[in-house]
C-alpha cells in the first residue's frame, strides 16, 4: 500500500469512495489468464505472413536486388524490393518515412525487402533466395568520432526532418537547430546559456568535471512490434496494431500514403509492453503491402528482428563541469550532451538539455547539446527518453560535491531544488511541482535509513538520485454513456498501455457516485472513438482522464435534467448516490440508473439517450519528479553488483489508482536498475549488433531484483484529474545515478560508464 | 432516378448538395467483391464450432437424452443436453428466453443439444450420436383449428410475455389481451371498435365479405444466422453477430444470463440480409456454451437450420366484411385477424389490426384480433411484419367493392384515404402523411396507365393496391468528429442493413457544407457507439438519422467557435462551405477544417478534440404509406402468373438518398411479389416442414421479376432529418393485393389465398 505524506490531507481522501483507493487493472485478468487476444492472435480470410530481410551491413550501397528466385519458392506470394513498392511519399531523413532504402542501407539490419507467403516459415524461407549486391561503405558507429570532422559521413544529407513522434513525450515549446550548411553527422544542436558559467566556476569552493556514459538499452516489451494490415474494395485501410498511438499512426499513414483520415482505420490492439518503443514503426510497411497485394498482412517480429531494427533507447556522452560553494549552492553548471541517434534524427536531445540542468536551481548556466547519427539503427523512445543519460551526470555530480563539502547529500538537493516559477534551462517557469517533497519523503526510506549503518560494512553503500519528467501535452476527448441497465460504459481514444482506463473507470465512478463494477472502459478504433493524443509522455491520465472527468460531469448533468423533470424539481435539488437520483431527503421521489435507462433507451421513451461529452487541452504541463534511494553490496571480488534495497518516492499529483501507481513506479525502477546494471546493446567496429537476443542482452529478472519501497508523493496539479500529474515515466530515470551513488558510497569510487558491469567495477577498483 | 412530385419544391433541392442527391453506399464495394468479413470469416484463437440436433417432432417430450457416445467422438470437444447448459434466466413463454426445451418439445426442428468441436463437420457428424429418446404428442399445426376449444393444447401454458422485440418494428401505445384463464392455444387478443358495424352495414349498397389466406413466408437472407461469442477472464462477453439489433441483443444477453451490460459487447457484423428475421435467436445459446466452455464459440446455421429454426413470418387468415355505399363511401369494417404465431408468441397481431382498418376513414368499425399458437417454428418479423397479410385482404375488397359498383379503383381508395388527424382503429390521429398522394402518384405511372388499354386482351389485367407502416420510435444518438486532416468521422450504434450509414454520411456533409467524401460513418459496437435502438421498424434513419444531425450541428458549431477565437469574431459572422471556414466576405481570414483539425489535436494544440453529439428522441410516428400498381399476363392452360409490369409509388418524407429509397422500394417490391407468386413454406399434417431449401422454397429470381417502376412521393415528416420519414418497410405490404387484383382484372376472379400459384389459379378458374 502506497504511503501517504502530509500533501493529501485526510479530510480530502474521505470525501472519495473510488479515486485515490487502490484497485485492480480492468483488463487484467484477460492478460494473466492468456486470454487477451494480441495482434499477433488476429486472422483474416486470405491472409499473408511478411518477412524482412535485413541488411547484413552497417553501411553500404544497394547495387542491385533480384527477388525473382524467391517468387518462384513454393507458397511465396509476393517478394517485395525497393522497385516494387508502391508509391509512398518518402521521406529519407525520418526513420518513419522509408520502408526501403532505395539504395543507400544505413544500419545493420535495416529491412531491405519483404517475402509474402501464406505461412509465417514459409515467407522466411524464401528471405535466403533473395538475391542482393551490396557495395559496402565505411560504417560509423561511435557518436564521438562521428563528430569529428575527419569522420566519413554516416548517410546522404538530411531533408525535412519531422520530429512530432518525439513531441508526443515531452512537449515543451522548444526548437532545436537543425543541420545547416557544411554535412556533417551532427543532425541538430542546441544550446541554453543562462548567466555566466566561467563567473560561477570561479566563485565555488568545489568543482567536478567528468564525463558520463551509459549505453544503447532496448525497451525489450514481451510482445515484439505486431502489425495487421488490410485494404478494402471501398478504398479503407484497416490496421491493428500493437501501438501506444493509434491516432498518431493513422495520421502519419495518411499523409504518407495519400490516405484521408476518415478512409484510415487503426485499432490499437492490446499492447504487451510498450515503453515508448510502440509509437510507429512497421505500420506503413504492412500496409502499403497490404494495399499493393489487397490481401490482409499480418507481420510480427521476431525476437532478433525487433532488437535489430526497431527503435531502442540511445547511448549517450555527456561531458558535465559543475560547481558549488562550501554551504553547497549550486554556482555553475556546464554541459555537452551528446546522443546518438542512430541512422537518423530522433534522439531526445531536447529533454536531456532541459534535465541536466533542470532539477537545480542554478544562476550559470551553459548546455550544449547534439544530436549525432551513426551507423547504428535509429532510436526511439524509452520511458522518460533521454532522461536517465543526463540524470546519471548531474546526480553523480551533486553527491560528488557533496562528498567533497561533506555536506549530506539530501540536504545538498533540497537547498538547490527547482520549485514553482523556477526556470527550466529554456527559461520557462515550472508550474507546481514536488520534487522538494520527494526528497523529503525518501529520507524517510527504510533503504535510506540504513545509510549511515551500512557504511563501509562488508563493501555496502547506500545512494540516492533524484529524477524527473516533463511531460506531454495533447487535446483528449471522451464519451460516458448511460447503459439500459443503468451500468456505464466510456469510451476514449488512448491505448491503455499503463492501466490507465481503470484510472478513468475510477474517476467516472467518482463523479457518478457509484461502485467502480458499474462503469466499463474501452479504447475504441479511430473510427469510433473520440480523438486522443499519444499514449506517451505519461499525459494519458493528466489528458485523457479530464475528459473523462468532463464527459462524466456531463453525463450526471442530463441524468440530474431527466430525473429533475420526472419530479418537477430543479437538478440542483437532487442528489446522485450508489445508482440512484433522488430529490434531497426524499424517499419517494427516487429514481434508479437502471430506470433513467430505460427512460432513455425503450421503445417510445421519453427522453434522449444519455451521452456525456468530454474534449479539453492544455497547455500547462505538470511534471513529475521522483527520488530513488538504493542499497547495494560490491563483491569487490568478482566485482558484482547486488541491490539489496531500492525505494522510489515519486510525486504522482494525486494517485487515482495507488495500485497502479505503485506498479509504475517499481515497474519503471526496475527499468532503472537494468539500465544501472547489465542492460547494454553492444555493437562491433562494423556496427553489428552482438547480442540480439534475450539471453544475451541481460534484463534484470526479478532474481536480480531487490523489494522496491514506493512512496507515494501528492502535490496536486493544477489542471489534471483530482490534482493527478504525469506518473508513467520519471520513476525509471535516477535508478542509474543512484546505484551509482550507492557504489561510490560502497567502494568511494564513481563509475561513469553504464551498466555497471563487473568488467567495469573491477577496472573502477583498479584490479583489470 | 427519381421522379418527384410537386410536394418537394424545386426551391428546397436546390438548396442542398448532399442530402436528396442520388450516391451508392458506402459499403458496397466491399459487398459486391466479396471482401466484407462476415461473421462467419471470423477466427479466434482456441474457437470452437457449435451445431444443433432439432427435434424430429413437431410436438413431444423428451424422455432422455444421451449425449455420451456423442462425447466420445474424436474431435468433440462438449455436448451440451439441456442438464448441462449452464444457467439462464429460462422463460418458456417467449422463443428467445428458450434455448434447449426442458422437456417439451414444440415445432419440428428445434435445437434440442448442441456440439461443440474444432472442426464444423466434426460437430455435426457427432450430434446423430446424440441419443434422444421422444415421447410423441399430438401436434397442432393449423390455426383455425387450434382456436377450437376440442383442440388439443399447443404447449404447456404461457406465463410472463415479454414482446419488446415486436415493439421494435412498430411502436403504438396499445397493448393486446394476454391469454387468461382457461388454458387455450390463443396467444393473446385484441379488438379495436368504432360505431356500430351493424348498421354501417345496413346503410350500404354493397357489401363484400371473404376469407383470405396468406402462406409462412421465409425471410430467406443470403447469409443465415451467424454468431460468434466469447467470454474472457474478466468477466467479458463479446458476442459478434449478424443482427439488425445489437443494443437490444446487450439488453436480452444481459437480462438473461446475469451479466451487467457494460461487460457485454455486440458487434454487428455486416448483416448478408436481415428484413426483419436478424434481431435475436441463437445468440443466447452461443453465448451461453461460450461461457460454459470458457473459449470463442460460433455458430453458423446451415440453410436448412435457419429455414427449420429462424422465425419466419406468419401465415394469417382473414376473414374481412366490408360495405359501400354506392357514391364509394366506406361505411363498415368488421374482420377476424388470426395469425398463426407457431409454438410461442409473437405474432404481429396488433399491426395487423391496426392496419386492416387503417388506410381508409370508416365509422364503424369492428376488428377482432387473434394470435393463435401452433406447433410450428415461432415467427418473426419480416418487413412491415403482418402488414401483407391484411392488406391482402383490406385491399382486395376495395376492389371488389368498387368493381361492384362500377367505380374507379383509385377515385374510391382517394375518396376514403386517411389524412393526417384521422384516427388509426386504436383512436390515435395520424399524423401528417402521404397516402393520398401516393394514389395520385401510381395513377400517373406507366403501369396503371396500362390498364385500360390490357383490360381483357390476352388475360392480360392491371391492379393496384395501397399499404402502409406505422413505423417503431426509439432514442438515438450519435458522435460527429473532426480528424486532423480535416475529414468527418461518424460514429452511430445502429446497424447499417438498408444503407442508413450512407445516408448519415449525406446528412452530415449536407449540414457541414462539404463534399461527401469527406465523411465516412462507423456502426460502432455496444461498448463504443452511442445508443442507439434497432434497425428495425423502418425507424433508423428517421431516429439515428436526426441524432447525426444534431451531432454534426454540434460539431459545426465547435468549429465555428474556434475559428471565431482566431479571428476575434462572432461564430454567426462565419461561413463554412467546402472545408473552410470563412469570416463573411474575407478573404484572408479564413482556416480551412485541416487546420482546425491539427488546432484542436495538435501537441499542445490549444483547443479541445472537436466532438459533436446529438441525443433524441421521439414519440410521434412518422407511418410510410404505398400505392403499387402489377400489370399480369395469366396464362389460363397452366395457370402460371407473370409479372409484366410492377409500379411502386412511396412517401420517404424526404429520401435522403434516392438511390437507396429505390433500392428499398424496388427490393421491398420483389419481396412482395415473391409472396404474391411462389414463396410459401409447406408443412404436413406433423407439422413437418416439407421445402426446408431454396429449391424448393421458391423465391423469385431476377427472371421472375418485371422492371419495377419507382416512384418518391415527397411528404415531409414532422420530425424527420429534412423530413426524411420511414421508407424500409411499407414497400413489401402491398403486392399480393396488387397482383391479385390484376389478375381479377385479367380473368375475372379474386383468389383469396397467397400464393398465386398455378394450381391456385386453375382452382379458381375452375379448372382444377
Amino acid at each position: 500500500m502506497a504511503q501517504e505524506t502530509e500533501v493529501r490531507e485526510e479530510e480530502m481522501q474521505r470525501e472519495y469512495r473510488n479515486v485515490g483507493k487502490p484497485v485492480t487493472r480492468i483488463e487484467g485478468a484477460g492478460k494473466v489468464t492468456g486470454e487477451t487476444i494480441y495482434a499477433d492472435d488476429m486472422q483474416l480470410p486470405r491472409m499473408l505472413h511478411a518477412k524482412v530481410l535485413g541488411s547484413p551491413y552497417a553501411h553500404a550501397r544497394i547495387k542491385s536486388i533480384d527477388g525473382s528466385a524467391a517468387r518462384q519458392h513454393p507458397g511465396v506470394e509476393a517478394v517485395f524490393t525497393p522497385a516494387d513498392l508502391p508509391e509512398y511519399k518518402k521521406n529519407f531523413s525520418n526513420r518513419r518515412g522509408v520502408i526501403f532504402p532505395d539504395e543507400e542501407v544505413l544500419f545493420y539490419g535495416q529491412p531491405v525487402a519483404a517475402v509474402l507467403a501464406s505461412d509465417p516459415h514459409v515467407a522466411e524461407e524464401a528471405l535466403a533466395l533473395i538475391k542482393v549486391e551490396y557495395e559496402a561503405l565505411p560504417p560509423v558507429v561511435d557518436p564521438i568520432t562521428a563528430m569529428e570532422e575527419s569522420s566519413p559521413l554516416v548517410r546522404s544529407p538530411l531533408g525535412d526532418v519531422d520530429r512530432s513522434e518525439e513531441r508526443g513525450h515531452v512537449t515543451v515549446g522548444v526548437e532545436q537547430e537543425e543541420a545547416e550548411g557544411k554535412p556533417s553527422n551532427i543532425a541538430s544542436q542546441m544550446n541554453f546559456k543562462r548567466g555566466d558559467v566561467e563567473a560561477g566556476f570561479e566563485q565555488a569552493d568545489v568543482v567536478v568535471e567528468h564525463t558520463w556514459r551509459s549505453a544503447v538499452v532496448h525497451q525489450s516489451y514481451i510482445e515484439p512490434h505486431s502489425t495487421v494490415a488490410d485494404y478494402d474494395a471501398s478504398g479503407e485501410l484497416s490496421v491493428w496494431t500493437s501501438t501506444q498511438a493509434p491516432f498518431y499512426i493513422r495520421d502519419e499513414l495518411s499523409q504518407t500514403l495519400g490516405l484521408p483520415e476518415n478512409k484510415i482505420r487503426v485499432t490499437a490492439t492490446e499492447v504487451g509492453g510498450g515503453f515508448g518503443g510502440k509509437i510507429y514503426l512497421q505500420e506503413l510497411m504492412v500496409a502499403a503491402l497490404a494495399m499493393a497485394v489487397r490481401r490482409p498482412v499480418k507481420y510480427i517480429m521476431s525476437r532478433k528482428e525487433d532488437m535489430l531494427a526497431a527503435t531502442p533507447a540511445p547511448q549517450a556522452v555527456i561531458d558535465l563541469k559543475t560547481s558549488m560553494t562550501r554551504d553547497g549552492k549550486l554556482t555553475a553548471l556546464k554541459s555537452r550532451v551528446v546522443y546518438d541517434s542512430g541512422a537518423f534524427p530522433g534522439a531526445p536531445m531536447l529533454p536531456g538539455c532541459l534535465l541536466v540542468g533542470g532539477y537545480y536551481k542554478c544562476e550559470n548556466l551553459d548546455i550544449q547539446g547534439y544530436e549525432v547519427l551513426t551507423n547504428k539503427v535509429s532510436v526511439g523512445a524509452l520511458r522518460a527518453p533521454g532522461a536517465h543519460n543526463v540524470t546519471f551526470a548531474i546526480e553523480s555530480h551533486m553527491d560528488m560535491m557533496a562528498r567533497e563539502l561533506g555536506l549530506d547529500p539530501i540536504e545538498v538537493r533540497l537547498k538547490n531544488a527547482v520549485e514553482e516559477g523556477d526556470p527550466l534551462p529554456s527559461g520557462q517557469p515550472y508550474p507546481r511541482i514536488g520534487l522538494k517533497q520527494c526528497l523529503e519523503a525518501i529520507a524517510e526510506s527504510e533503504v535510506w535509513g540504513r545509510r549511515n549503518r551500512e557504511r563501509g560494512t562488508g563493501n555496502r553503500g547506500v545512494g540516492l538520485a533524484v529524477g524527473g519528467w516533463l511531460g506531454g501535452l495533447q487535446p483528449a476527448s471522451a464519451i460516458v454513456c448511460l447503459n439500459s441497465d443503468g451500468t456505464i460504459n466510456v469510451t476514449v481514444g488512448s491505448a491503455d498501455i499503463t492501466g490507465t482506463n481503470t484510472s478513468f473507470a475510477q474517476i467516472t465512478a467518482e463523479v457518478l457516485n457509484v461502485p467502480l463494477e458499474m462503469v466499463n472502459v474501452t479504447t475504441g478504433d479511430t473510427r469510433t472513438a473520440p480523438y486522443a493524443g499519444m499514449s506517451a509522455g505519461s499525459k494519458t491520465t493528466y489528458t485523457v482522464g479530464r475528459a473523462v472527468k468532463l464527459a462524466a460531469e456531463d453525463a450526471r448533468q442530463q441524468m440530474l435534467e431527466i430525473a429533475a423533470k420526472r419530479f418537477e424539481a430543479a437538478p440542483k435539488e437532487l442528489e446522485m448516490a450508489d445508482g440512484v437520483v433522488r430529490l434531497n431527503g426524499s424517499d419517494e421521489k427516487t429514481l434508479t440508473f437502471q430506470r433513467l435507462g430505460r427512460l432513455s433507451t425503450n421503445f417510445a421513451a421519453p427522453f434522449p439517450a444519455v451521452v456525456g461529452r468530454g474534449a479539453i487541452t492544455t497547455r500547462k504541463m505538470a511534471p513529475g519528479f521522483t527520488a530513488q534511494a538504493a542499497e547495494v553490496e560490491v563483491d569487490t571480488d568478482t566485482g558484482e553488483v547486488t541491490v539489496l534495497g531500492f525505494a522510489v518516492a515519486q510525486d504522482a499529483g494525486f494517485a487515482i489508482n495507488p495500485l497502479s501507481v505503485e506498479g509504475q513506479m517499481q515497474g519503471g525502477a526496475s527499468q532503472g536498475l537494468g539500465i544501472a546494471l547489465s542492460e547494454e546493446m553492444m555493437y562491433d567496429s562494423e556496427g553489428r549488433l552482438l547480442n540480439g537476443n534475450l539471453l544475451d542482452y541481460r534484463m534484470p529478472t526479478t532474481r536480480d531484483l531487490p523489494p522496491i519501497e514506493a512512496i507515494i508523493v501528492e502535490v496536486p496539479s493544477e489542471e489534471g484529474p483530482y490534482g493527478a500529474r504525469i506518473v508513467g515515466e520519471p520513476s525509471i530515470v535516477a535508478g542509474a545515478a543512484a546505484v551509482g551513488n550507492a557504489i561510490a558510497d560502497a567502494i568511494g569510487v564513481h563509475l561513469t560508464d553504464a551498466p555497471f558491469t563487473p568488467e567495469r567495477v573491477l577496472r573502477a577498483l583498479g584490479k583489470l
